[in-house]
């Protein structure tokens, strides 16, 4: 008798975005002549057009697949050494950084990278912390392997260790005063906007190495970084190879969100334990995964993401970029003139603002929604810790982000 | 302390087609003049141009993303409706088989696909059984989710209930005659190139109704059956959709090994239980999977794959199928005027061949490899009754298959 996966049944039914789509969706049926008028900072989705450095590369690999001379079949699982080259002497080594390129695991995605993760660790037997508010995929992929008991009323689950990301502690969370054995991390964080500093990165890698902990170091949003005092990469603190993998997307820098394509870097000196107290490399555990359950990214989507390296791609994704942290800063000039307090969307695409006295998250979702037909996401829905903020997401039209700041003056100033 | 995923430990160093490619290359820095002779009848990878219509949907798609009125960012996890519906409409219902689109759940590959299944199943809680020989990739998933002990002396892992194909059985598995939780069928077979009649796969589906056992079924290669009597999907057996689950892929129809699409079927009524032995539904356990650890496959991919079902797109899959079945006749005619044994290469683009008495499977990868300058896969690779046959893979260009055939005739004939 086939036994399903008794840890789905746990993951409590709401998932934020299409509880949000849902909304948005009972309201513009309600008020059919508002749907028109209804801007989505929401989800944190892409807007512009995909740059012409990875068009022209993603027209010219299809060509290369018409023709028997230079067609390609299966691809090596891990990608083509042109992406993986490209990435460690970009997005590292010119930084001064030390990855690579066989260090750097080319994938469809960080949301599959980050959720896959977990199939290298061994389930129930670890200890999960992760930041409160969170990426809910982090929380659902711990509960799915059986890293977690069932949820309580609020919704935190048994077994996760929640640190608190509050205006207290700048949204940068304290070192847990317990070991434990995986931590996600997220700078700049998704939801909070918020970054870290060096010597708060520097305080996990310590923390890590002392515990035996590994960091999952989601640096998804690392490109809206503009301080240059602010690291880009855990794996500019000293000591990070040893403790850290990190999670990197083209999707937020070239607008990839719907192309597909990401990396992950296992350093080739980071271990684990096995049960009988050995210690092994991880490195050939995920590119045994890898080979394993994964066939590689499309050769045409490789030939894209590759294309934002040359000199032309980094100057679409630098006008990019520009763009939506333009975005930002006139999102958080409105909120800030409104007179409510406001993080994050400096280095990051993301404003997190916290409600007017006497409104929660959903109140105040719903209360954008209704006034100002202004989606944006509830604090709540991140975590307990986020009951009182909402989410603003910079990934949008300037047109549609200086008439979001206009109705939001006028539904809150 | 981080833990490991000990199980990885478990799974045997040499993954069959790496040591292939070691031994090639040992052979080709022994005899660099033979280098460029050698020609590649192993992995199972398509050679011929992608279709003209898939790239004619890729450009477009490629364009729609480089203006901003149509770009698309995040797609829905399971599939564009576009494709959904193509697939539903022209690979089910069109030949009479009840597949809805929304049980369809478009994917970047089968490889994926079938190894990620396991995880809305209760690992270590399921008996597997998989036929010998088989796609490694069945064995290796299981025994990364602990639903084995670990290998024998001869490469059998503890806990999986092998079922023999062998040349007496038609290399169509018995029955078991125990009961089995999951069962990983494959029809056209890899690497046996055998398919099964109506009467056998229903057998398979009154086995499993009765047994409460799910039929993982693999038909990638199901374009290749030409014999109307022989079934393409499982769910043309009445009774299948309370029992199976349907993999389906773009890659030797579409030529899509490089492009990676694909797709999972999960009927609606299909069930597993719970740890309580409640009875629930798995098509939202696998797309809660999907929506958590995936994030659908790229725009200009699935814009790509839906092109291979317009008539031109169809017309061109229909030419791509001859062109490699003629090979796999030819490789057959040739492997039987040797007098050799050959199996497969009628509905199914694999050839399967018994070694020369007193010649094991490694010794004639060998021999054709240095003689010949073939590369064929040993079918000991596959599984212990494997032993004693070798694979011939048909996806080729025709003027290499037909040197590989006047090959092996000089060398064994």
């Amino acid at each position: 008798m086939a036994r399903l996966n008794d840890h789905y049944l746990k993951l409590r039914a709401g998932y934020l975005f299409p509880e949000i789509a849902r909304r948005v969706r009972a309201y513009t049926e309600a008020a059919p002549d508002q749907a028109a008028r209804v801007i989505r900072c929401g989800i944190g989705d892409v807007t512009e057009p995909l740059p012409a450095a990875a068009r022209e590369a993603m027209h010219a690999a299809v060509d290369e697949l018409g023709e028997r001379g230079s067609f390609r079949g299966y691809g090596p699982e891990q990608g083509y050494d042109f992406l993986r080259e490209a990435i460690a002497t970009h997005a590292y080594q010119s930084r001064g950084v030390e990855v690579a390129a066989d260090e750097i695991f080319v994938s469809d995605g960080s949301k599959c990278d980050t959720g896959n993760i977990l199939d290298i660790f061994a389930n129930g037997a670890n200890r999960t912390a992760i930041t409160d508010p969170v990426y809910p995929v982090y929380v659902d992929t711990n509960v799915m392997a059986g890293n977690t008991g069932p949820a309580d009323a609020s919704g935190a689950y048994e077994g996760l260790l929640y640190l608190p990301c509050t205006a207290a502690n700048d949204f940068v969370p304290a070192i847990p005063d317990e070991p434990v054995d995986l931590v996600y991390l997220c700078y700049p964080n998704n939801p909070t906007g918020a970054t870290a500093t060096r010597e708060q990165l520097q305080a996990w890698v310590d923390y890590a190495r002392a515990n035996d902990t590994i960091l999952l170091f989601d640096a998804a949003y690392e490109a809206f970084i503009r301080d240059p005092e602010i690291p880009r990469s855990i794996f500019e603190i000293p000591g990070a190879r040893d403790c850290a993998i990190e999670f990197r997307s083209f999707s937020k820098n070239g607008g990839f969100t719907g192309v597909r394509c990401a990396y992950t870097v296992v350093p080739g000196e980071l271990t684990a334990l096995t049960s009988a107290g050995e210690r092994k490399p991880l490195h050939p555990l995920w590119s045994r995964r890898q080979s394993t359950k994964f066939n590689g990214a499309s050769y045409v989507v490789q030939r894209g993401a590759a294309g934002l390296f040359t000199d032309q791609g980094q100057a679409e994704v630098a006008a990019l970029i520009d763009h939506y942290m333009a975005n930002a800063a006139l999102l958080r000039e409105a909120c800030q003139q409104i007179g409510l307090p406001v993080y994050g969307g400096v280095n990051a695409p993301y404003v997190w603002v916290g409600c007017p006295e006497g409104v929660d998250s959903w109140g105040m979702f719903d209360r954008l929604l209704q006034q100002a037909q202004v989606v944006v996401t509830p604090g709540a829905g991140f975590g307990a810790a986020g009951e009182g903020y909402f989410r603003i997401s910079a990934f949008n039209s300037r047109e549609n982000v200086e008439e979001a700041c206009r109705r939001l003056r006028q539904a809150l100033g």
